[in-house]
């Protein structure tokens, strides 16, 4: 603590008394990653910080960051934080948009996720082609509000140097079933998604389609419509997961489409030990197989 | 910890045991900021640590730092460490001048301070405009001594890649009112400050005077003198702030005086979450006023 | 937590309940640093973190990274995480040579080490010139097996931007002594080490001799052979201690060796807290003496 004298200073107040509590958590992951080229090695370890307290009216408020991108923590482009109450849960930060809050990602094979990008936009991973908020520069907003079996969700950014992005979701459970609408916008393209999980025993099933208007890749490939669908399934210890994606592109484009995978399987060691291994590939020409098998670690 | 076999080895023992105390703290903000033309979304989140230890012999001593700036604090240009016993309290790093160290700053406004350069040394907030320390670019070392209602300090900068500078200043308590004298000396310019404070009840008072000699912003205006007006005023989970600032530049400046000021209210929601909304502006042709709304969070 | 609806989903869970543990610690240090011309001031603080965790078959694991370097942490280029068993410990990351591992370096002089770069191989401070691994730009893998008096330790990066390197050594100790030998191969040059430590009551001495092949620093100086001693007497709460080295250049070189020493004393404080102090020099041309003294505190 900067010592100061007087009482009406407004010097930052970074390291007094505690007023709520600070979790410190952390993750790690080894082994080795086959590029489509070589077997290298990759390994990291990373600490995060869960940040959480209550006011006298009982509003909940929070934040998360990590210690790797905490600069931007600072920024308002990384973690984020929020606050939440009966009129549900606002959060500003790197948040996701309202679509991705609600649906996430299919599941994601391998102890790294089998990440290779191919182009800006396209990756053999498992996240879904959202359109919005997918690498901020500014600080976002995301609105969520849950009322039993039905979830809304409203994510905007400003136009600061850019221009002005939304999205809009909802989501219905009934039994093992949910049902989900979401729509963006980022200015220029639109893109409208419907989901679905479904669960049965111990396999979970997760699907996709998203319809695009005006939305050109970094490539300069226009993505007309996109579907995908992801299974994860548990045996005991073992979870085995897999999910296919594809683009279509509009007419005129250089290719058709794009289909890409991944498989691949956990075991759990417990403790919080992970062995994962996963395989990824797409049918783009010249792309080849990615795979890695590793450890990955919970702190 | 890195494996090693041998007795005489001078690894760093970063993750050693504890001797001593680390706490973890946060801080959080989000709202809305006008910036003289438009609303926009801003937040953050960061961590804190704070670092203490007692020698055998009672002397004090710690640090802190942020993970947002931790690469600055391995570097010494940010955060702080010290140590502290009869003899005073010696800190280096990122730390204030002498004067700022006694005297503080004016009661800041809104939940982000109403930051808004409009030139490299002249901002609309709360800050007094201090000649030394305030962008350092190395270690520099403030010491401190209080005994009872007399305080003094001294600041200084090495002359690595600068000048050097130094700064020192003391302060008086009696009743109701504190006094202070600081002296600030960057190597090209100086500058006297005259400091005070007067509390009434849940009202506090902060007013200063600076007299600089060739000082020279980076616009090219030299300052003549600066003077300023604080008031912090409690009304049960409410806290009004406000204050004015002005620099008076010497004869033959493009402009000859600026003015500033800002006003806001803050609302404590307890359990750490405060409620600010601010509003600042200026004198300056063509500056607009900024204003922000939101919530700040203590973790 | 990001807030996701569905269970299938794959999104990071780096905030999630700690499975594990996680433990902040930190350190800091002040003082002066004479860099051969002047005395300035130097001071840092950091903070840095331990993971640990077990399988429930009894496998540990765990990681450590600092928050300054936590965003290498994140690109496994700093810190490391690390798997052990009866099979030995598996560590991946910003981890030493094999030789390195096991040998160590030579006790460090002064409260900063005395660090000060005359070329980009050779710097007056107490680390022996290893070949490999100093400056990972990629994770890198060690290996390391204890049995009994006997321990064996392999390292190896991959060829990802540059050639592949390996190191390997062995060490064994019987009564006050261990001897050690070391391997290291970085595609172009090769390094054996033979290491020994003796230690007699509150003594301890270590030595080194390393012989070069093809190994050419980056002032264009081929290296023919190194070796060194180094010395940590306790008294008490003083600890005095020194350290020689030398490297002999291959014939033709623009100079025939180098020779650097340095000498300092820690004082112990308690509590984390040491006063320590140091002087380095060489017989380059031109090179003057940098010595410091300062604390440093453990937390």
């Amino acid at each position: 603590m900067k010592k100061v004298l007087f009482a009406t200073t407004a010097l930052v107040l970074t390291a007094g008394v505690a007023a709520a509590d600070v979790a410190v958590s952390g993750d790690g992951r080894m082994g080795v990653l086959y590029d489509g080229a070589d077997w290298n090695f990759s390994s990291r370890v990373r600490v995060a910080f869960s940040l959480s307290g209550q006011t006298d009216g009982g509003l909940d408020f929070g934040g998360s960051i990590r210690a790797d991108n905490s600069a931007g923590g600072a920024a308002g482009t990384a973690g984020e934080v929020w606050i939440s109450g009966a009129f549900g849960k606002i959060e500003m930060g790197n948040v996701v948009s309202a679509p991705e809050a609600l649906f996430g990602d299919l599941p994601g094979v391998g102890y790294t996720g089998n990440d290779m990008d191919i182009n800006s936009n396209v990756t053999v991973n498992a996240d879904i082609p959202y359109l919005t908020l997918d690498n901020s520069t500014q600080s976002a907003m995301l609105y969520t509000y849950n009322a039993g079996a039905f979830s809304v969700a409203a994510s905007m950014t400003d136009d600061t140097g850019q221009d002005a992005t939304y999205g809009v979701a909802a989501a219905y459970t009934f039994g093992n079933y949910t049902v989900g609408l979401g729509y963006e916008d980022d200015g220029t393209a639109t893109q409208a998604e419907l989901a679905g999980v479904a669960t049965f025993g111990n396999t979970s099933v997760k699907a996709y389609y998203a319809d695009a208007s005006d939305r050109t890749l970094d490539t300069g490939l226009e993505v007309d419509s996109a579907y995908g669908i992801g299974v994860s399934s548990v045996f005991g210890a073992t979870t085995v997961k897999g999910y296919v994606q594809k683009i279509d592109f509009s007419a005129g484009s250089a290719i058709d489409s794009l289909t890409w995978y991944g498989i691949g399987a956990d075991y759990d060691l417990g403790g919080g030990a992970t062995i994962a291994g996963g395989i990824a590939d797409n049918d783009f020409d010249g792309f080849d197989p990615v795979a890695d098998l590793g450890i990955k670690f919970k702190f």
